[in-house]
C-alpha cells in the first residue's frame, strides 16, 4: 500500500487555538481508500518550517497531502513555500484568478486586492478547483512524491477532496483499499468485549477497539479484494460471541444507524411509541433520543424534572433516584401521553463531582408499558457529563433490549 | 521564550480512529506557561518511528513533550524507543511496581502479568507519579532537550500534566508566561465581532477569534509581565465595543463562567427560577441549561414536545414554530411550573437536511413572568445539529438579555 503523510500548517492550530479535525479526517479517508498513513505533522505560519516539513515528509511518503495556509493573508505561505521546496518560481493562473472574481461576484461583494495572491501556483501546478471557497488548491512532484495542497477549512476541504481529489488520487495511484466492518455495540464496557471476544486472530484481518460513549466498537480491517460473504462471516462470527450488545454492524451493506436511530426503528417498525422522563440526567436521554433518525414519528414528548419535582404516585419517602421514582416516573409518562411506552431515567452522580473529575453514579431505568412495568438498577462511572452521557445511552439501550425481548 | 515540540504516537490516533485532542490541550496548556510551540508530529506504534521523531524534536526544541505509548501491550513501545533514542538501557523501578499493584488492589482487581512492563524506565529518568491511572510517565534528557512521557489517555494525561508536569517545568525552565484574557461571547456572529472591533491594533497584544458554538470568543493575548489594570483597561475597551453580546470576561481573575452558568448566575443572585419547554430543538435547549453550574438550583423542569404536541392556549390554525406557540409554550411552562419565567423555543430546520449537509432553520424564543411575555424570532444556518445548537444558545442568551434589562 502507497505510504502517506499529513501536514497540517497554522499558528492556530499549532497553539491549541483550533483543533485539527483535517487530520484525523483525512488519515480515515487514506486509510479507507489504500494508503498506510505514516505520520502526520503540524507547523506553523513560517515557510522555512513548512518547506523543511514537506522535503522531509516528500523523502519517506508516496502522497503527502497539506491543509491550511492557502488563505489572502500575508500568514498564508503554502505556495511559495512548496515552491521553494519542488525548486519552481510562482506563476499566475488567470484561469483561476477569474474562478475567484466568480465566488465574489455570486456574493454580490468586491474582491479586496488581497485576494489576487490566491491564483499564483507554483510552476508546473496541476490546480483543484474549490467550488466551496476563494482558495484553489493544487498538486505537485516533490523531489519522489505527489504533494496535495487543500485548504484548511473543513467545508470547504472536504468536499474538494471528495470531489475533486479523490478521483485525482485513483488515477495516479494503483490503489486497492482494505475492506472496514464495525461491530457497534451498547451496554458493554471494552474489557468485557475484549473477555467476550477472547483470543480472535484471523490471518490478514486486523482488529481494534474505538470508545465513543455511550458505544464501543469492534473495527475489522479486510485485506483488499475480501468477498462479501466471507466479511460477512467473519462479522457475524464474532457478533454471536458478543450477543445483544450488537446493535449494527456497518459496512456489509446492511441499513445501520447510530443506538437511538437504531432503538427508534424498532419502534417505527412496530409502529409504536414512546415518552420519556428523566431526572438528574441534565436533559441528556431526551437530547440522544430527539437526535436519532424517526425521533419525529415515534417520540411523544420528554419531560425533565427540576430538583423538587417528583412522579404523581412516588410515596413521600421515596428517594429522586431509587426503583420506585423510576417506575413511578415511567408510569406517569405513560398515562400523561397515551404513548405506547414511558421510559424514564433517574441519575444521581457524586456530590462533590466537578470539571474534569472522575467519580461515580447511580441510576435507575424503568419502561412502562401495557404489559407492566421492567426496572434495572446500574452504575455508571466517570466526570459528571461523562456518568450523564453513559445513564443516558444505557437507558436507551434499556429499551431497545426490552423490545428485542418483547 | 523556550520552544516546545509535541508528539502524539498510536496507530488509533494516526489512521484517524481517534481524533488527537492532546495535542491541542498540551498546545494551549505550552503556550500559557510561556513556550512557543514549533511543531507537532504524530507517529504510530512503530518503535523506529517513534525514536527518529523524538531525536529530531530533540534537536529543534528545548522541551519535547510526548503521549501515548505507556500503555502494558506489546504496541505500546514509548519506553524502548526513548531509551534507544537517549542510549539508555531500560531498568526496572520497584516502587513504580508497588504503585501499579496498589491501583489494581484498590480496584480489587488481580494485575496482570502485561503490567510488569509499565516499572521498565531508561535509565537515569525521572518518575511521574501517576495517581489516575497505571501508567506511569517519565522524564529524560535526551540530547540537548528535556524530554517528558505521559499516557495517552486524557484523563490520566491531563491531571498529570496539571499536578505533576507543571511543577517540574517550573523548575527546569525559567517561564515567562504572557496573560491571556478571553472576551466570551453570544448572540453575535464572528464577522460582526469583527466589524464592531474594527482595525484594532496594539503593540505586543495579539488579537484571535475562537468559534465555540453557540458561542464566540475574542483572545488577547498580552506580554509576560503585564499589569492587572493595563490588561483590564484593554478588554474593558474592547468589551465596551462588543456590547452586551459579552456574557464573561475570563483571565482577569474576576468570576466567570459559560453561557448557561452566567445566565443560570444572574437569575440565582435574585432568587428567581426558570421553567423551560421546547418543539423541535432535540432537547438541546434543556440539555444545555441542565449542564451550567447552578442549574439544579433555579430549574424549575423541563418539557420537549413530541411532533404532534401543542401548547394549551395556542389557536388550532397556529404553526408549531411560530411566535404565537413560543408565546403559548413560554406560558404553560410559567404557570404549569410555578417559576419565576417560563422560556419557550420552538425551530424548525430546512426539511431535506440530513448528516453534514448544510441549510437554513427558523426559531422563535419567548419568555413568560408576571410583567408579560417577551418574543424574538431569529434565523440560523449549520447542518441540523449545529442549527439546534445555535438556537438553544441563542434562547439562554435571549434570557440572558432579558435578565440584564429586567
Amino acid at each position: 500500500m502507497p505510504g502517506a503523510e499529513i501536514i497540517s500548517q497554522g499558528d492556530e492550530v499549532l497553539t491549541g487555538q483550533t483543533l485539527d479535525t483535517n487530520a484525523a479526517w483525512l488519515a480515515e479517508r487514506l486509510t479507507a481508500l489504500g494508503f498506510t498513513v505514516l505520520r502526520h505533522t503540524t507547523v506553523g505560519d513560517r515557510r522555512d518550517d513548512i518547506r523543511e516539513a514537506v522535503l522531509a515528509a516528500s523523502q519517506r511518503a508516496e502522497l503527502c497531502l497539506c491543509t491550511g495556509g492557502l488563505g489572502p493573508t500575508e500568514d498564508d505561505l503554502t505556495a511559495e513555500a512548496v515552491a521553494d521546496a519542488a525548486g519552481r518560481t510562482l506563476i499566475f493562473d488567470a484561469e483561476a484568478m477569474g474562478q475567484i472574481e466568480g465566488m465574489f461576484a455570486r456574493f454580490g461583494k468586491p474582491m479586496p486586492e488581497s485576494n489576487r495572491k490566491q491564483a499564483w501556483f507554483p510552476q508546473g501546478a496541476l490546480r483543484l478547483d474549490n467550488r466551496w471557497g476563494t482558495a484553489p488548491g493544487f498538486g505537485l512532484q516533490v523531489g519522489p512524491a505527489w504533494l496535495l495542497c487543500l485548504p484548511g477549512v473543513p467545508t470547504e476541504m472536504r468536499p474538494m477532496f471528495e470531489g475533486v481529489v479523490v478521483p485525482v488520487l485513483h488515477r495516479r495511484f494503483s490503489l486497492r483499499p482494505g475492506r472496514l466492518v464495525t461491530l457497534r455495540t451498547a451496554g458493554i464496557g471494552e474489557s468485557r468485549l475484549q473477555q467476550r471476544i477472547g483470543p480472535w486472530r484471523r490471518r490478514e484481518v486486523t482488529l481494534g477497539y474505538r470508545t465513543m460513549p455511550p458505544e464501543n466498537q469492534v473495527k475489522l480491517r479486510f485485506p483488499p479484494d475480501t468477498a462479501d460473504q466471507e466479511a460477512r462471516a467473519v462479522a457475524e462470527s464474532l457478533a454471536a460471541r458478543i450477543g445483544e450488545a450488537v446493535f449494527s454492524i456497518e459496512g456489509l451493506g446492511d441499513p445501520t444507524g447510530d443506538l437511538p436511530s437504531v432503538t427508534l426503528g424498532l419502534l417505527g417498525a412496530r409502529a409504536q411509541t414512546v415518552a420519556v422522563a428523566e431526572w438528574g440526567c441534565g436533559g441528556r436521554l431526551c437530547a440522544l433520543l430527539y437526535d436519532g433518525v424517526g425521533a419525529e414519528d415515534v417520540l411523544r414528548g420528554g419531560r425533565i424534572l427540576g430538583r423538587g419535582e417528583r412522579a404523581t404516585n412516588l410515596p413521600s419517602d421515596a428517594a429522586p433516584v431509587s426503583e420506585a421514582a423510576a417506575r413511578a416516573l415511567a408510569e406517569d409518562a405513560l398515562v400523561a401521553s397515551g404513548a405506547t411506552y414511558g421510559l424514564a431515567l433517574t441519575v444521581v452522580a457524586d456530590p462533590d463531582l466537578h470539571g474534569s473529575q472522575r467519580g461515580s453514579g447511580s441510576a435507575h431505568v424503568a419502561l412502562a408499558g401495557c404489559g407492566g412495568t421492567q426496572h434495572r438498577p446500574f452504575q455508571v462511572a466517570g466526570s459528571r457529563s461523562l456518568i450523564r452521557t453513559l445513564a443516558a445511552g444505557a437507558a436507551v439501550d434499556f429499551l431497545r433490549r426490552q423490545l428485542l425481548r418483547g
